[in-house]
């Protein structure tokens, strides 16, 4: 189900990172980077609360709207009960919107928020989400300080706060349209390979996007996936010729782009909610300002494994929502 | 943040229930009541996954609208990475909207599809939500086989599937507004008593409504709560009287309302996300059909509650969103 928006915007967008994601190669194209993982905090998740509150208020700042002026938040994240964002948003007097769509949260929000103000409900929207490499290792696997070996095919799950301010006032970056992802079940149930876990989810969503919208994959000038990883992408590519016939161009990961993958301790790249959209808010919308893109499809992928039903032997669920983003120069 | 809707209506519905649903008052109301809390399942999480599949089969069959022809699903549980919700949509291929608001996922979901319908994107949308006692048991405080005692203000979490269907063909119960609520932090931190945590969130949004729409509490000849309890309850009247003077009358909470409270082991009530709909969508809207309610607020009411950050000793926040219905006779 694709969604065709008539006038919104990406007006401002904000990025926070830790000490890994600054310290990749697109480290300068950050707000705020961290230079450790606590931030001042006791522990992981109040650091990821810390994220979001940093991420709205440069958001603000950057863009001088203030809070009160913003209708609503959508925001999600990773760990259970999305409770990074609801103790954010305790301390936001604001309407919110909880979603969970694991690393695809970040789409998600930006389909609901130009779904909301293209249908007149509201007029500036801010949406959110946040990943902690710590606490979402600690909840999802193993804690880090466990010191287990990983395989290769291992994601690293970005550190990073993210926002974005959306509204009908015109901007340089125009949220064009939005596809819904649907549920996949790709057969797969190995906690360490979510590359192999969501790379269907995000062909499934790519190929309907092409299909409602009746465009070509050359249509786009970048197509962004986040965050299948080295072997994922790989993956993605070769099921998009296989299963539809075709062939991925101008393509990349934002799990690969995020970290020097050669010599970042990340095993295949780079995953988390964050991921998609520091990669994209930061590095990517830049380049659109520059000229050096016009077109953005962006599938943000997210697997949405529950470590009780691995436990149940299950296999994982995967759900990709794209977006597709112009420059108006 | 009030959104008001011109053409949505909730054509049909569906409640699926445990047993101690069934054998409460509001029994006879539901489609679907099973006799024990595994339903043929091997686990309480996958049972759960079963109520959903459940009312979802069950509200095709009843409005002869088949699945095809869904736009897209709305939806979300209990469950950490609202698994029972994936899961069930992992055999369902259309477009998913996952949200987490807890126990008020209900009507975030119905505001949500409504604007999705009223904003011209979709035709046909279904909500739904879950909650399953054992399994909310044993992921937010001790499994039920441990045989803790519990205090009095201790709420029942509610087994049950519920889904609606919802689109801008005229039916007799229309979807009129929604208020979306804003997260709340009423300083409690006990995990026992669940209707101080959220009775404020409630307050909030039952008072912003009023002041968005512009009505008295005397427009609505029914004012519904889930899942405050016994305690819950009685905390909202006497703070909505003492901070907006507002009396509530033609007041009552879902989590009274689903048991024989003094009859049942349920403590002070019904809670989970399946509690508010389970009485709204069984009960209410038979009485709705039969002329006894024209005008119908719910406001749902979610406790934010994460494990982690209770052990963190941080405060509980809440959320509340509510809706407006009306019958069309």
């Amino acid at each position: 189900m694709t969604f065709k928006f008539k006038d919104v915007y990406i007006n401002e967008t904000s990025t926070i990172t830790g000490p890994y994601e600054s310290e990749g190669p697109l480290g300068k194209y950050f707000d705020l980077c961290h230079s450790d993982l606590y931030f001042g905090e006791k522990n992981w998740e109040q650091a990821e609360v810390k994220l979001i509150d940093e991420a709205i208020n440069t958001l603000t700042r950057k863009s001088k709207v203030e809070i009160n002026s913003v209708d609503a938040f959508i925001g999600g994240d990773l760990l259970n009960q999305i409770a990074a964002s609801n103790y954010a948003m305790m301390k936001v007097n604001k309407s919110f919107i909880g979603i969970y769509a694991a690393c695809s949260n970040s789409t998600l929000g930006l389909i609901l928020g130009g779904s909301l103000i293209d249908g007149g409900f509201l007029n500036k929207v801010i949406t959110f989400t946040s990943s902690h490499n710590t606490a979402a290792e600690k909840q999802y696997r193993y804690p880090v300080e466990y010191g287990g070996p990983k395989r290769k095919t291992t994601t690293f799950t970005s550190t990073g706060g993210v926002a974005a301010l959306l509204s009908n006032e015109t901007g340089k970056i125009k949220l064009e349209s939005g596809t819904l992802g649907t549920v996949i079940d790709s057969g797969v149930t190995d906690v360490f390979n979510m590359g192999a876990v969501m790379a269907k989810a995000a062909a499934d969503t790519i190929y309907k996007h092409l299909q409602d919208t009746g465009r070509d994959i050359s249509y786009y000038d970048l197509i962004l996936t986040g965050d299948l990883g080295v072997y994922g992408k790989e993956i993605l590519k070769e099921y998009m010729y296989s299963e539809y016939n075709i062939k991925l161009k101008n393509y990349n990961d934002t799990g690969v782009m995020l970290y020097d993958i050669e010599n970042q301790p990340v095993y295949a790249g780079a995953s988390g909610p964050a991921c998609a959209s520091l990669v994209t808010y930061g590095y990517v919308f830049d380049k659109m300002k520059k000229g050096k893109y016009k077109k953005v499809l962006l599938a943000a992928t997210g697997a949405l494994m529950s470590p009780t039903m691995v436990n149940h032997k299950l296999t994982i669920p995967a759900i990709s929502h794209a977006v597709s983003l112009e420059v108006i120069l």
